[in-house]
Parts: C-alpha cells; sequence; structure tokens
C-alpha cells in the first residue's frame, strides 16, 4: 500500500532518487526538492538540466595550475595582471575560491588535488606534486605560500611539499589564523586575509 | 580580481546560480553541490539532468484526485484493493505522502492544491473544491475524512469544505495529534498515524 510506487509517480521517485545521492541531501530534503521542481515552470528545470551536463562536460582542469576551468589554461593564469613572482599552493579549487574573495592575494596557484593521507591510499603521486616542484624549478617564482588547511594530512603534506620546493626558491606558510582541525574551506574571509598576511618561512 | 568569472570557471558559475534557486540552498550549499557534481562520473550527472527533465515533462495531476501522476490516473486511484468508501481530503501531495507512509489509510484521496488563503489571492476556486464536491456528491462516499494542517487558513478551508460536503456524507477530521500551527508534512508518522485514528465528526 505505501510503497514508493504508489507512493510516487515513477519518473518523481526516480528523481527523488537521483537528488538522494547529492551531498547533504537525505529522503525529506529530495522530496522536497523534487515536489519544489514540479512546480518550477519547464523551461527553468531544463535551465538546471542543461547547467548539469555543460557544467560536467565543458569544465575539467586548467593544465597548469588544474584548478577547475571551461579553458585548457584557467583565466587567473591567464591573466597578465596576475603577480607571477608568488605561487599559492591549495589542497582543492574549493580552498582556491575561498582565497580568491579575500582578493587579498594577487599571485597565482597551484591546486595539489588533495593532501597526502594513507589512510585514504592517497600518496604523492596521486596529487600533482610532481607538476608543482617542474613548475617551480622551472619557473622560479620567488615565493610559495603553502596554504593547506591544518589537519594532521594537511600538516603531512606541507611539510613534505615544502622540503621538495625549498632548494628553489623561499617557502612560507600561511599563518595559523584559522582554528586547527578547522578546514579552510569554511573560514571567514577576515581570517583567511589575516592568515595570509601572517604567513612566515618554514623554520624546519 | 576576484569575481566570480575569474574564481569559476563560466559553465561552473552557472550551475552555481541554476542550483541556488533550490529551496533551501545558499551560495556555499550550491558551491559545495556544484564541485560534488563535477566530481561524479558523466554517465550520473546526465542521469541526475534526465530525471530531472523526464519528472517535469512526464509527472502531471490525476484527474480523479488531483495527486501527481505520470498516468491520466494516479496509481492510487486505480488500485482495486483500495476502499472506494472512504475520502480523505488534503491540502497538498506532499501531505498524501506523509500520509501513505502511515500505512493507517486504505481509502482514496482528493488533493485540494492547497488552503484558502485571502492574503496569498487563494480562493476556493483557485483549489479543486468544486471537483471534490462533484466527486463526493457523485459517488457517495460514507466518509469523507479532512485532513488538514490545523494553520489559521488550513482551519479556514476546513471548515469551508465541511460545510459544502455535510449534506452529502459523514465528514470528519483528523485529531489534533499534532501540534497546532505545525505542518502535517513534517509529522513523524506515529504522531500522523494516531491523528487518523482518533478522527472525529464535524460537530459545527
Amino acid at each position: 500500500m505505501g510503497d514508493k510506487t504508489t507512493v510516487y509517480a515513477r519518473p518523481l521517485a526516480r528523481l527523488i532518487e537521483q537528488l538522494q545521492r547529492l551531498p547533504g541531501v537525505g529522503p525529506k530534503t529530495a522530496q522536497r526538492l523534487a515536489l519544489h521542481i514540479l512546480k518550477r515552470p519547464e523551461a527553468e528545470v531544463e535551465a538546471l538540466a542543461q547547467a548539469l551536463i555543460e557544467a560536467k562536460k565543458q569544465v575539467g582542469l586548467c593544465s597548469v595550475c588544474f584548478h577547475l576551468s571551461a579553458e585548457p589554461v584557467c583565466e587567473i593564469c591567464r591573466n597578465p595582471n596576475r603577480d607571477n613572482t608568488t605561487l599559492c599552493v591549495i589542497a582543492d579549487s574549493r580552498d582556491l575560491i575561498a582565497l580568491e574573495k579575500t582578493r587579498e592575494f594577487k599571485g597565482k596557484y597551484h591546486v595539489l588535488g588533495g593532501v597526502i593521507s594513507p589512510i585514504e591510499g592517497i600518496g604523492p603521486e596521486q596529487l600533482t606534486i610532481q607538476a608543482l616542484v617542474r613548475r617551480v624549478s622551472q619557473h622560479k617564482p620567488q615565493e610559495v605560500i603553502l596554504a593547506i588547511s591544518p589537519s594532521v594530512e594537511g600538516e603531512t603534506t606541507t611539510l613534505y611539499v615544502g622540503q621538495l620546493l625549498k632548494p628553489f626558491t623561499k617557502v612560507t606558510r600561511i599563518a595559523f589564523g584559522l582554528p586547527v582541525g578547522g578546514d579552510l574551506e569554511y573560514a571567514d574571509e577576515v581570517t583567511l586575509a589575516r592568515a595570509l598576511e601572517g604567513r612566515r618561512e618554514l623554520d624546519y
């Protein structure tokens, strides 16, 4: 009686099922979203569906910095007004976006694609560390800023990348303005800006 | 520098914009969802996009009870095992889904499509009340249960519909097992089941 095929029309059940695959979306939220979607004009629903497909099809990784990009080289890397002498290394595109919002950093970025995590089977070779070392050794920026969240894995990654880059340039890390154990992505912009300002040279 | 066109690749910015139109999805959630989607396999993203379009295209309203349905007449109305002598009137398809989950009700439904709300300009003629009166006067169910959330507008609607239907049949309402001012959709299944059990005949 109360089984799902009876309660929900099948295409609706399928939509709810699909929405539930999204992070943080449980059954109730999926149902609420689906019923909302059914009430919207068809053009609006198609715009969302198309945005999904186009984003997935068109957005890849920048071949220079590995940020998300719809072009082979991203807009930040192509921007002639950005300072080539400072390179900021982050774990994830989300961290790049968070830093950009502070408007404090005018240099370029390098996205590692994660942090070293033996538990999750992520070693240096799964990240873009080799490309980073090549980039730094070839273009010799005056400074590389390591802006990696201070978790255990983040600290390991900072240490590892720092030691690889020190032969080529000055390596700094952002200050612990953010709470240790916190996630860079969720820090507010002022805290992040302060963390950038207060960066210090690696002393180990 | 930190403007959106630089930070997000354009198709990504468009996706975030589209996701933000969903209820309860703010800028941070939209970004998190979008970046998650970019990491998923293309087939999975296409499945979601297709589910959106198909649900919107295929799901309409049942011509008998006005529940969401992919067929002209919904599965509940077509189900020969459902009791034709009891009719439950609800404001919204969400309420029908919530009641179905209790597995307490074996009768049929009628979805009003909202509640009478002069402030929002919703009068009886915007709802399926006329169709309900026709349905009840023709098919004469033994009982009509009014299961409308006890808000001010819900009470008005219960009163209005109850008076229209009383000439034709016994009219009851679900018990106030749910907290007054609360929303039927969000009540737990036990509370809803109790509210169904404790229903009483309209006494005004």
